[in-house]
């Protein structure tokens, strides 16, 4: 069986480690490469943290990581600081209050380094190599490598066989009142991604929050006893410690550690893990209200009228998958791990 | 028992109709006037309805309506005429295929006339003229005229007890793909009365979507015999059927003419009617992006920080109702109106 | 010969008090009430200051001053205070260091009270007992009340003869790098002013930065010996102190201390003041970036076509003045005060 | 003495055309490749114009042709869309009636081809190539392919000796009632330039405006003979009728064909040409109002406090040139042409 062949866009951030490692044992998977972007940390961060995790994998030198963009496309440029004021991003993104993602990840410094290309230049550069629809782009942080690519060069836009990215919401967001994580780092990017006629499955926050694994579970995979396997224990017990201690008493809220971006890998290969699916409009808000960088889903049924005089709504852009079957999701985790130490 | 006094105001309208109907029916509630606002329908048909429907009552000459603002605060201040375009509001409002709201009810013609003030400058003389904390608003259409009253004289927010609002909505929305029709209005209105410090309960068109009536209940209705029971059975039937060619065949719709705004009636003397209530901190977008007009709710879980180091969200300015008990609201409706009979 | 009926709408406010004292003793204008609104200093202070100015100028009782509005109807309800930021306006207007108003003019305390009503309230009430087209406004602050008024009862506009307001730029600005003072305050406002089909005269900044008085002048004002005299004296001296500061060095500043507001009022009796007045297309930008609450002007040859083909502007609504004559307005001021000794 | 290294970056276009001849037959500048966009006429347009442009001045095989980006980054990703709106762009850019340049020079087909690589991708590569601070960009169309540029790979920026535009305005402007066209294509790409900390001279349409050139003119062009000579003087005359047609009576407009790009050319090699230059802060207005790809510029006056509690504005970022030498720079047109014929 042919691999599917696909580029990972992380901002590594714990939750992309194990992203990383999923892809790279995945025995299903081809990775080409992997690009990173600022987001949960800073890019140097982001950068470093993904070679750490390459090398874990024993990895290093066949997948080749490439240093994307420090800044999101457009999003900073706001006026306010005429008053003197800044962007409250920096301290929102790196407040050590709520630091879910470390700095450095648990790993030991690795010699790695990313290549020359930087990520959108490498983007187009290996797109246009390949045959038509035969890459899979798996982005899992700010978009804005991929939306520099798109601008950059369209002819990449046949090459893309699809987008299964991490990001979005309807139910679940944050940090802002109406947006999740990544499509807010980098709204335009989205939206970029969104109208370019690109086939793009939505992994969204209501999604991976669904998918959430225990302390028993971390366990479990701990035994497994190989370097990876401990990344992943680790990260997910990392990851619970902080969701409690943020979440502690929030109504609503499922209790566990939601890994966001491995279940974007997940659904690439098994996309039965995604559940509650449907294919809608989706649109990025880019109005800078309350719900900048919102993802304003359609419902298909009203404010624009077809051939047969049915009202409907904007034309469907994007799978949309609003929840997870958190049990598939941790025996794929778990198979794939106690696989790869054969 | 004493009664409730409030003032409605109205963009009459089907819904607003039975809304009018059941507050001046009510033995609980005092209508100490109505006021009147374009939104369903042009002002001059909101205007005209809203009298018809009060004499149907035989309330002429004991209510006084009051004709409110023609235009939204500034939400068609909008500079794309530039180019030649006109905003889409008339079209989209007015258009005959997805019309809900006849321009006429089907009412005799009344002689009633309005009051000779406007709403807003009636809303400021009669509120301060009130005890404090004395009158409670039941706004069912965009907010301009409240909004314009508390700008003109911020006196007259001590007066008011709260204000109980049919408007806004997070998984339900019309016309646009992230607005509820009332807040979409007057987006900046209804903003205003968020951040008055007033107590306000937000009947949703989550909460009335779940609050719908069927054909038999209509019919129920309908034998009660009154001139008002006919109305609300008419207005009812009316719905059902263009609601049915308009959600036919919608996924997650649920059959059945929802009244929307008898809801916010029913929620002033009955509260227990509203279901899935939570105290949370609610917005309305005015970025002018997809979301424009959206009525974005917090978490209570994220983004800020109380006195203990718990993250917490903006502060709590709104009681929304994301739910509604249908069958006690059809029986609240029955009863209110067999019992006016006698 | 009869009085032109005007009502002044100020935010007294140093160049505000001369603009009162000029409409109050000029023999060719009655006014009708003065409304105040937040501005350059906080509306208590407005309020207050202009109370004083009408009792320096005789007319305690003669001339009633209406309480307006103390936010602008809605360039206060922004975001950004998700992320703990506060809007700059308030540190901005009422900046110790840049500070060309005082708190309180230097008028003895007054017993004189504002009336009852609200200024909203009362020019919808006061304008509807006036014949039609009977009454100029000249609003010299933000430019909230007038807006409040027109949205309240749009049947105000025929009883208004026209506008004559200060403010608006071009090329002079401040406190942004894009707007003048009054529309900045309150951009919404003056749009819907400028939309109302209203006829307006703009008295720029451009225009009022050319109407600049000297210490000489002011000296021989002072001369006059009256307390309107002296009060109009200290202003110009306590502006020219001001502007100096703030403007030291400042290269194509005109020096001498611009009276921005009065100048308004000498063109509603004496148009021939205005210099370079053009009849064009004026709107203001509404989109929260750097050229917020700017006044965009037209040229009126470009980006739309007329009945002939000929590429024109937007459709011209009002009459921008873009300089002034010095000289004349200040032996206008100079004759107006000495007229009054008599 | 060594020539200055440039890239030129076009949307030719009929003033791009002689922007493009007077680079490559310039004796102090090297041209090392020209890049496209979408703006006087599609992509496809500009880029052939370019290759013929190229040909007609004798260098194709010499200096490559880079294509660019067909959309802006972000300004097309509107949400009007919703209610069946496009944007205004498409026809107010193309429309046959105001049409100042021609779809396709009037020069012969060429079989010149642009280059494999996109402009963005090229840019870096490029750059990344140099020597520090030793190539200077001369954008004279929207700025995409830039800002491309430089959100893909931040080194390049130490590799650009400064960059030399033509954009921008204060008080001239088309097509909207705020901005000039090159930046209003694309304002978020400009924007990017101004905050990158480059070194920026903007020549803006208030410059251009003084650089015009009549009948005369063009024919003393023409007479010297050479292709390149003869299509200089079709181009101006082209303008010339164009002009003529959209500014008939246009009051305070000069009269004669303003070449706007070749002045941006003119000012690398003889900044003399630019008068009323000032080194002040400039942004581009985001917000999307009546303002929207305006450029907002500083008055270096007011807003903010330096370190002596002098009031100033924000940081300046850009050399402004308000005006220029007409005479001047037909002169250095002139014997730029005619030299070339030896």
């Amino acid at each position: 069986m042919e691999k599917e062949k696909i580029i990972l866009d992380v901002d590594t951030g714990s939750d992309d480690a194990i992203a990383i490692v999923c892809a790279l044992l995945s025995e299903e998977l081809e990775v080409l490469g992997i690009t990173t972007v600022g987001g949960n940390v800073e890019l140097k961060n982001t950068t470093d943290n993904t070679l750490r995790v390459v090398e874990c994998c024993g990895k290093g030198g066949e997948v080749g990581v490439y240093m994307g963009s420090e800044l999101p496309l457009v999003s900073t440029l706001v006026p306010w600081g005429i008053q003197g004021l800044t962007l409250p991003r920096k301290e929102e993104r790196f407040n050590e209050k709520v630091r879910v993602h470390p700095q450095h990840l648990p790993l030991p410094e690795t010699k790695l380094q990313p290549e020359e290309k930087r990520a959108a230049n490498w983007l187009v550069e290996k797109l246009l190599s390949m045959p038509d629809h035969s890459v899979t782009l798996v982005p899992v942080g700010p978009q804005t490598n991929i939306s520099l690519a798109i601008r950059t060069d369209d002819r990449i836009l046949k090459k893309i066989k699809r987008v299964v990215m991490m990001g979005g919401s309807h139910d679940h967001y944050a940090p802002t009142q109406g947006a999740e994580f990544n499509v807010w780092c980098d709204p335009e990017a989205v939206e970029i991604v969104l109208t370019s006629g690109l086939d793009v499955t939505m992994v969204s926050l209501d999604a991976t929050s669904h998918a959430v694994l225990n302390r028993e579970q971390a366990e479990a995979i701990r035994a497994i006893g190989t370097a990876p396997a401990k990344l992943v224990a680790d990260m997910i017990e990392q990851r619970l410690t902080a969701s409690e201690k943020v979440l502690k008493g929030a109504p609503g809220q499922v209790v566990g550690a939601a890994l966001h971006d491995p279940l974007a890998v997940c659904a690439v290969t098994h996309p039965e893990v995604l559940k509650d699916v449907r294919f809608t409009s989706c649109h990025v808000d880019l109005g800078r209200g309350y719900a900048y960088g919102e993802t304003v889903l359609g419902r298909n049924y009203y404010g624009r009228e077809d051939e047969n005089g049915v009202v409907v709504s904007l034309p469907a852009n994007c799978h949309y998958a609003a929840s997870a079957d958190a049990g598939f999701f941790y025996h794929w985790l778990y198979d794939l791990l106690a696989k790869a130490k054969k």
